[in-house]
């Protein structure tokens, strides 16, 4: 049994949709069908949740809906007569939307999260009509009849344990489920959506449930490419690699699968398929626990902006037991989690995501280190990035720091700062944000591009 | 003014205290001369404060102290018959040593520490008296009387911040001063040695308080190498090295001196100079605040073995706050500090030196971290080394990182750990202990030896 979610592109007009049909016919394994809200069909088109946040926001303040709640009618509605199904769908839809709509606004998280929410939970309703009208057996089945319960708030939305074994009677069903993506339910009937990666999640934790032989991921690019192709000129496909390398290209700047996502499928083994609605027929990259081995040490070259540096020296820094515990309390009360700690002997600097930061922030921080744990230098720089090389058996190739390495002296890019030595399958460079184009291009000459001089 | 310290081999003999003497009337400008207790005079030799330990241990024990008081006076006494010395010093310091057994021995750390210090404390009476039979204006001065306060047990022997002031007051003696190095008294009276670095430390502490031109270290050795001669075949000797220089190569085996005898002179930016008794003519190493600057990128290379790594990987670790804090909070609880923190995504590693670890600790450590931390995996490793290469302005050689790490790469050792990107003097690699020697000698090699193939 496969579990194929389809994203918003893939599900934002009839067309699409048709493809999604072709696919799921193609492979009689395909029996779980998780969907995305309808998404952009074209650039500077307006995707159906952001149409749904609209009205929402709309109902909040009291203003008249009509207008908003009818935009996203008429996308359904578009999409429902161009498949050729009954109006009665498009009754459905309304009444659902009417229905939140009526819902007690107390809570107003809450109440935009159950508004949102019916972005993918009527696409579900309606591509299981569609695929019910081409003969297909499917059926839309909703979360909370499904089992997919989560945590009560403040906490952000987590699947309970118990929704595994719940779930997992999906595998029994005679039909294709189509399911919607996004969101589950608290114990107590209380809808929660899932902040990152939303409907991505919702694939992974059915997956893992049904324990499937393969989750595919089917989005708008036919494969995980080894560098940014926004920066790299035509980066070669990765066809395999595992989980651990994806988790790592994705923390700087993979946004292919966000990290959450891939927490079920790694727990429970089952492999992962990144593929293409537009081109079913590529193969796609395969996301796997343990994969057979390359030439190449490195399967992928990430880099992201948007890191700060918290540098902090006091001589015999490192004399005091508790120093840098400190300086991390001091971190946690402001709410910031950091990324990596180099140090000197005298001096260690914190390396966070800027995000995190405001001026007012960044005064009290230097503030209370230099009055608490008083240090000599405290200050903050910004405007870092990270190039993360990632690979597994990377340290069974013992040349390889000195190959990094030596692409940034040819480009005369300096290194900021060297993480290796706790993962073996990456090494973390800090550089400044405006190094990141020329340093990523070399590094990928360096490790992809056939060899000629060299 | 310059400020003279003499280590245990330079007061050994009356024929190195001569080599003193003449250092002393070589020069007008060396008014303050802190000294040892008599050191080894040839390999077996016992130091004059290993016989005041045995001495003080056996009079705790309630033996005959006879044996071994007499071996210590036997030891001063040969020295001063050999100076030609009146047998009226070796009275003194009977009646001192006898005055020290006979305290109360309530308190037996306080006991051996006094016991103890009778090997500066005669050693510079003795040198006091022989520069005036030859002609010196010489006076010994005790460190209560000149002012040399240290903070109560239990925290470790520390000058007060007032003793500088009092101390200065030795600038402004018309004769040449001698000291005893090692101790010095609490506001109560009570005395209390250095317990690392000892003389090293009060000859700092004196440089610093009379604003010294110069203070002048007298070892053994004709200068700093810039690699353990033990290991590399005739290093280059290091003309000039900044005081960060000098901190950071200390930090991983370079046993010149203490870092915390560094402080001083480093606070009052008075240089030093590591010169030897043996022969006063070699210009020695000058540790300044800023150095001219040299074509070589790296000053010195230190390696040390001793240090565990302590990994822990936890999936979606990054996203605790918190996490490293109570971490360090574990280790802390066992009064353990760290060197480096080097991270992946989902892992890190505390790099920490050996001796403070046993098998109880190491169970306790990764039992807590996996119950309270929840982590997916802890192990501790031993037998880790330390390479350090040690350079001011080392960063404005973009191209060093590149060599450093292709010598690893050229002799095949592995690289454990880089930390790279917080002081900007020095890039620390971590090894396996077994490729100490190897690596030391490749890096050497491509730092320091004269260009030939490449």
């Amino acid at each position: 049994m496969k579990v194929c979610k389809f994203g918003g592109t893939s599900v934002a007009s009839a067309q699409q949709i048709k493809k999604v049909a072709s696919i799921i016919q193609a492979d009689p394994a395909r029996r779980i069908v998780v969907v995305s809200a309808p998404g952009k069909r074209f650039s500077g088109d307006t995707k159906v949740t952001d149409l749904l946040i609209r009205l929402a926001t709309a109902a909040l303040s009291g203003e008249p809906v009509q207008h908003a709640l009818q935009s996203v009618i008429d996308r359904y509605a578009e999409i429902a007569d161009e498949l050729g199904l009954e109006r009665d769908i498009i009754d459905i839809i309304r009444a659902d939307l009417s229905s939140r709509l009526r819902a007690d606004p107390g809570q107003h998280d809450l109440y935009i999260d159950s508004i949102k929410a019916a972005g993918e939970d009527n696409s579900a309703k309606l591509i299981a009509a569609y695929f019910t009208s081409i003969g297909l057996t499917a059926e839309y089945v909703n979360p909370a009849k499904g089992g997919l319960f989560v945590n009560e708030p403040p906490d952000r939305a987590q699947a309970l344990p118990e929704s595994y074994e719940l779930l997992s009677a999906l595998a029994d069903k005679p039909v294709i489920t189509v399911f919607p993506g996004f969101f589950g339910y608290t114990k107590g009937g209380m809808l929660r959506t899932f902040d990152r990666g939303g409907s991505d999640i919702t694939g992974s934790i059915l997956a893992a449930a049904v324990k499937a032989e393969l989750y595919e991921n089917f989005t708008d690019v036919d494969c995980v490419f080894a560098a940014n192709p926004q920066v790299v000129e035509n980066p070669v496909e990765i066809e395999q690699m595992t989980y651990r390398e994806m988790r790592e290209l994705s923390y700087a700047g993979f946004a292919v699968l966000h990290d959450e996502a891939l927490m079920p499928v790694f727990r429970a083994s089952v492999p992962l398929c990144i593929r293409n609605t537009n081109n079913p027929s590529a193969p796609g990259t395969m996301i796997v626990a343990e994969r057979s081995s390359s030439s190449r040490p490195v399967t992928g070259i990430s880099a992201d902006s948007g890191f700060s540096t918290l540098y902090v020296s006091k001589y015999l820094m490192n004399r005091e037991v508790g120093f840098g515990r400190k300086l991390l309390q001091i971190l946690e009360d402001e709410e910031i989690s950091y990324e990596h700690i180099p140090s000197g002997i005298d001096n260690l600097s914190v390396i966070l995501r800027s995000h995190q930061l405001d001026t007012e922030k960044e005064a009290r921080i230097v503030e209370r280190v230099k009055r608490e744990l008083q240090a000599d230098d405290v200050h903050i720089r910004n405007d870092f990035s990270m190039i993360v090389l990632v690979g597994e058996g990377m340290n069974n190739h013992k040349g390889l720091t000195a190959r990094a390495s030596a692409a940034f002296a040819r480009t005369d890019v300096n290194i900021e700062m060297i993480n290796q030595g706790s993962s073996e399958v990456s090494l973390v460079f800090g550089i400044l944000k405006a190094d990141e184009e020329k340093i990523l291009n070399e590094l990928y000459q360096e490790f992809f591009a056939p060899a000629l001089i060299r």
